[in-house]
């Protein structure tokens, strides 16, 4: 595939990831009903994420690999399953993507009488005061080093050429729900630069100031993956499937 | 597969999708319990509308193509998966489908003593007043418009004969469920004018006032989605699944 | 396979529907928590009862097909999938198995200070009164007739030969819960003559009552899927698969 | 591939068990929102723990077999699918795992203003006083025979020759969800010894005292499948797949 394709693709991919995943958070985690509440709750925004992922890697896998993700593009860099040339424009066509997925969030959920952008947080990532839990710093980039580096691990596992042929997508979506079933409460969870960067921007203020642990943290779990995964499975390049389509 | 056979095939499986879908969210979603709620809130809703595709098309997905949806006809349609002759038959087989759906659910549902049809709105569609969260007209038609843009691309992505063979029905029915995960608050969540057209018929009223919407903005993201995926994909005749079985 | 090795199959698959489905509802469905509720809810109940067939059926459907339900072995000796000849073998060895999965149920129900299994419902079907939502036997009766219906209906299809092979499973299970997410409130949710039997016999009195119509019901939906889907599939002999193993 | 390349995987995979697993339930668990809960209750938690098996069964199932759970190991080593005298250094790394996995989480959850390790129970199995029910130790014991039973009865299954392939992990995680789902109220669910032993130690005393149960009622539960599978299966060492690969 040429790669204005490839790179269309991963900025859909990563539009849908954000509006999907901090869509659900935004607009129908906290859904209050008549008696009960009816709202998605973490639950529900876990499996929304998760299926973003789920549901672009069977639509665009075999366009662009489907990363949506700085941190997976890295981590398969540095696995040696995706040329580092390719990396510069598939970060920026990611990032480009979750900044237009968190604008037409932004159009859809002003459409409520009385929403406050700033004031709901609009799914952003944070550490402290603005961890949902009040989690540290320390404690917040653990977290995300050690949750990246098990996505990026069970993604380099599950595209092995060993491992069954079409399962991936199921295997690497429902790992993201899974990391958001664990860590929502410490930092909303990102483990994706990208993920991170959309609503930060339209938050602004603190949420920009702590932009940088949800760069510097998923690519550092990404890196470490993304060299032990190799030495453990013994994976060279010729037993190994690469995610992109060249 | 002869048409009369494809027809009645969409005629059931939209049949189960507006029983299903409409039927646990009237039937199941806001259950009391003796301490806690019961019910199964948004999150059921969602599972359930996204299985009674994922279910469908396992069942019929070699008969009629399982479309249970006219945006999903007139997008694949448009991206040349899809006969135009047939279009007519498949959303009129669709939509009497929904009708009897929701006839069969209202017969159930009403089997509950004090059962107010329309007082409980009968999981109907609706902006302004009638969205679960008061979005406004405009808010309804960007989401309704893009939900169901994703959703086709999904749809034709997750059927490219480059996709691996079998997964189309996971990833089909799990991204009904993710759109749903995101906007029951904003529309109630249509991205199919024959499921929305089931209830509003027996709702009346406001709900038929309002049904416009849910034929306008879903065929026209689908029409969008058709158009687009084949420029991103470089799909061409030859390489793509036709989902209906001719 | 033998037929004794089958129909230990069927009683071992069938006692972990009950003692998983109707364990989950008893167990976990109600579980308070601290400040808000912990318990499962329907949501997990109808999950619960999903995933014990979606596991058995891979666990065993090489054994004997895996019906667990002398429902769903009625409606596939109806369609021609299952040999008459063992039909009252099955049926003998699914409800052994769901009374022994209700017996299991009992004992580690008990272990909790203060249970009372018959007060607790111990989660058996009913209809008026005994229904979670009071729904009239009517909606009870045509509820499980049309949900049976189309339970057989996805299982016929999913099994078809010209279905995906390997994804039945899947599909069953999961329709399995997309009915519970549905029809909890109406019966507590049959489809399955065995299943209701089980904990009616521990319950006795109106739940042994009204145990009638989760065996009509449940047979003649699965009557009508079992003539109806190969009129519409034109499914002959020759191009079925035939779920149980001989 | 040689054993310490797996057991390293079966160290990485019971980490993750339990930091997914256990994180879960001590981060996610209980979270209370401004109106209504956000946590993700027992059906969060049970969805995780099936998680972190179903994406490390793809990751790493080609390099280790994926057992994460003595039990387990004993449990194939009964059924000839494993080498006894891999036995003893497979426990040793899942112990080690789960303990890492304990601790890191120790270090995350620590990072939140008053968080109590020991007053929380830190997701540790228990029975009696320490069961979430209060359920007695006789039931706790039946209850982690019984579902270790059956569930190394699905793997076994699963992964017999006859089943699909690839199919494995699905039925595997999704059963350890299910085994949640009943199950969480009565001893908080271990039918795994690593997983049980991991938090224990950094619990202390009462946990302690207890460990044993989870010990010897999951290990009992694994040999009866492990003798009752093949019995029923006919299942002889030329028709099953090894889950570990040599």
């Amino acid at each position: 595939m040429p790669l204005s394709k490839r790179l269309a693709a991963e900025l859909f991919g990563t539009f849908w990831l954000v509006l999907g995943g901090c869509g659900s958070a935004v607009l129908a985690a906290n859904f209050a009903g008549p008696v009960h509440g009816l709202g998605i709750g973490f639950v529900g925004v876990a499996f929304a994420f998760g299926l973003t992922v789920l549901t672009m890697a069977y639509a665009i896998g075999h366009i662009s690999g489907c990363h949506l993700n700085p941190a997976v593009s890295v981590g398969l860099t540095v696995a040696g399953r995706f040329p580092a040339r390719d990396l510069p424009s598939y970060i920026v066509a990611q990032v480009v993507g979750a900044v237009l997925g968190a604008l037409v969030l932004s159009l859809i959920a002003s459409g409520k009488p009385g929403f406050d952008l700033v004031a709901s947080g609009f799914a952003s990532n944070g550490y402290g005061e603005r961890s949902p839990g009040h989690y540290s710093l320390v404690a917040a980039f653990i977290c995300e080093v050690v949750m990246t580096g098990f996505f990026l691990f069970v993604i380099l596992g599950a595209t092995d050429k060993r491992a069954p042929a079409g399962f991936a997508p199921i295997a690497i979506g429902l790992c993201l729900t899974l990391i958001h079933l664990i860590s929502i409460p410490v930092t909303n969870t990102s483990v994706n630069p990208a993920r991170s960067t959309g609503p930060a921007l339209f938050v602004g203020g603190a949420a920009m100031d702590q932009l940088w642990l949800f760069w510097v943290a998923p690519i550092l779990g990404a890196v470490i993956a993304g060299v032990l995964y190799p030495v453990i499975a013994e994976n060279r390049r010729g037993n190994s499937t690469t995610l992109a389509v060249d």
